[in-house]
């Protein structure tokens, strides 16, 4: 990126996403249809994440050309932001449900998981990054990690790094991943490696922030081919907020114990566990948490045993301070504040 | 109301409602104990409309002092409208699930419902409401009809009515009520009598906006008791937007088709048929209808085939024009601008 060095954050103009087209994405229809064909299928559910959703009518438009007229095309109008959202209502009345734009969480045939590669080049940032990253002769052991959507090209970028005299560290994390060297929001066990630094590759500061905040012993260096910039994580800010998140959850005497609803969200054991300690809790169960709907309900402070990244990164939105399951154990006294760590999320659906 | 002329319709200072305190409610805490006992429960779930979610917490106590310690209470933080709008989760995984707010809309061991009742005072701003009404003399005709809150003065009012010359026109409308004279937002079948003026006793004008709609050949005369006010249900500007909304989508050519997902506002059929006559058209599932959740979606029009007031009250806040079936099949060219009609609901769930 040298000669673009003047490009902010933000800017798209010269990166691939800015050429993308429609066309260009594999929404796998051969495996789509011949799922159709094989089962006999009259209902076809289609799950799009947000970013994603506007693309869904084509993609029906072009399965329904392709099937028998009898076949109903359905969109999910579900709010989507992970494979632990699935849309479990048309999962459980389709013939077929495809989730796109997601690795799969869980094997299993109920699920057709699309995960829409992205077809950008990562290798021209890259080599923006290496500038970042300690000089190979000095410290050669590098951790790289990278979201679903860039899978495809994990095994080169690992060839191109090693090519350039690293030492290059990776592993898939645990159950709740599909791939070796893949991070999620609420997951990064695939840094549980054995260097001081990792280059996160892919778009956008969410995954970076979680996995500093995660591993706050090692620098992350984000090699962004989205939006054609290189940083290095900062958790400052982020720390921040969650200090003073808690300090005001201090005085909190009632608190609103929040189990989340969707099907790879749900932490039954640590809501119980809070209720059980506490009898200034109340068990509240939603699938979409939003401020308006905590607004309806009189408490001090929230306990969020759902998606982490709900009340860390939207924390700021509610109406009253909203913690995580950790964050809570110091606001009530249990732990002391340094122990402060980043809440993640394991195991299946 | 005679010396309280002079208050505007949103006045509370001198209703039932403004004196009323969270103990006067009858939350029928020994019916949900009871059956805690009898199940043997270890999960009991609590469903409250918006209005009356915060009053949970308090309920939960209650219940929580008089059930077993290892008796889970939970609340739920879903968005609830109505009898159709069941929290299918809770309901499915507890052993009590408790309904608060409204009336059943099927009998089903599934489902404790609590109604309760409102303790306002009806006959003050019925005696108001006369000089609106037909001289008994000239025209003793009347219909009678309330929402589920009021149900329990129900027979009190029809004497009340009787005494003071009317013959009272009552009947139970369909399966979707439970009482004799009930209204819901969705189904005014119940004012479906022998009589060219109706007397709507209840809160607010959602409900006798939508009886006057659904029977414009009928006077709707509404006795609020909550706002302290007589009015006369005018729909002029309810249709000037339906008008407006139906006009704007004669231009569509790509339909988003909902699908509503919530227990009691699923209509399958209707979402088909239009399905099947009009390639243009793609079906959208999802619980609830926002125009947050429609923006994902490139669509020139939407015809929703759930709640008809959520398309009718709230349509003006959405990107693009939505309608009901009925106002579809003239945007579409099936019927005459003449037949726009108001969208009622029937059936259980």
């Amino acid at each position: 990126m040298s000669q673009d060095s003047e490009y902010s954050e933000g800017d798209l103009r010269n990166t691939g996403m800015s050429l993308k087209h429609d066309r260009e994405w594999d929404y796998e229809l051969d495996r789509i249809v011949e799922a159709v064909e094989e089962r006999d299928a009259t209902k076809v559910g289609l799950q799009f994440p947000e970013g994603l959703k506007r693309r869904g009518p084509k993609v029906a438009d072009d399965i329904r050309e392709r099937v028998p007229d009898d076949v109903t095309v359905m969109l999910s109008g579900q709010p989507c932001y992970g494979a632990c959202d699935l849309d479990t209502f048309l999962m459980k009345r389709t013939d077929v449900f495809v989730h796109f734009g997601h690795s799969p969480m869980k094997n299993t045939d109920k699920v057709i998981y699309v995960p829409l590669f992205s077809n950008v080049d990562v290798f021209p940032i890259m080599e923006e990054s290496l500038a970042e990253l300690d000089d190979p002769a000095e410290n050669p052991d590098v951790g790289l990690v990278t979201t679903a959507q860039h899978m495809n090209r994990f095994e080169e970028m690992k060839a191109w790094l090693d090519e350039r005299g690293y030492e290059v560290h990776t592993r898939k994390g645990d159950d709740r991943l599909t791939h070796e060297g893949q991070v999620l929001g609420c997951n990064y066990a695939s840094a549980d490696i054995d260097a001081d630094q990792v280059l996160y590759v892919g778009g956008g500061k969410f995954h970076p922030l979680g996995l500093a905040m995660e591993h706050p012993d090692k620098n992350v260096v984000i090699a962004d081919p989205v939006n054609n910039v290189v940083t290095v994580a900062d958790t400052e800010k982020f720390l921040k907020q969650r200090y003073a998140s808690v300090h005001k959850a201090m005085d909190a005497e009632k608190w609103g114990v929040i189990f989340c609803t969707k099907i790879g969200q749900g932490r039954w054991e640590t809501a119980q566990e809070i209720l059980e300690d506490n009898d200034d809790a109340y068990l509240i169960t939603m699938d979409e948490v939003t401020p308006d709907r905590l607004r309806n309900f009189d408490m001090d402070a929230f306990v969020n045993t759902g998606c982490p990244r709900i009340t860390t990164d939207d924390g700021p939105q509610f109406h009253k301070p909203m913690l995580t399951p950790g964050e809570y154990e110091i606001a009530v006294g249990n732990k002391p504040l340094d122990e402060l760590s980043f809440d993640t999320f394991h195991g299946t659906w």
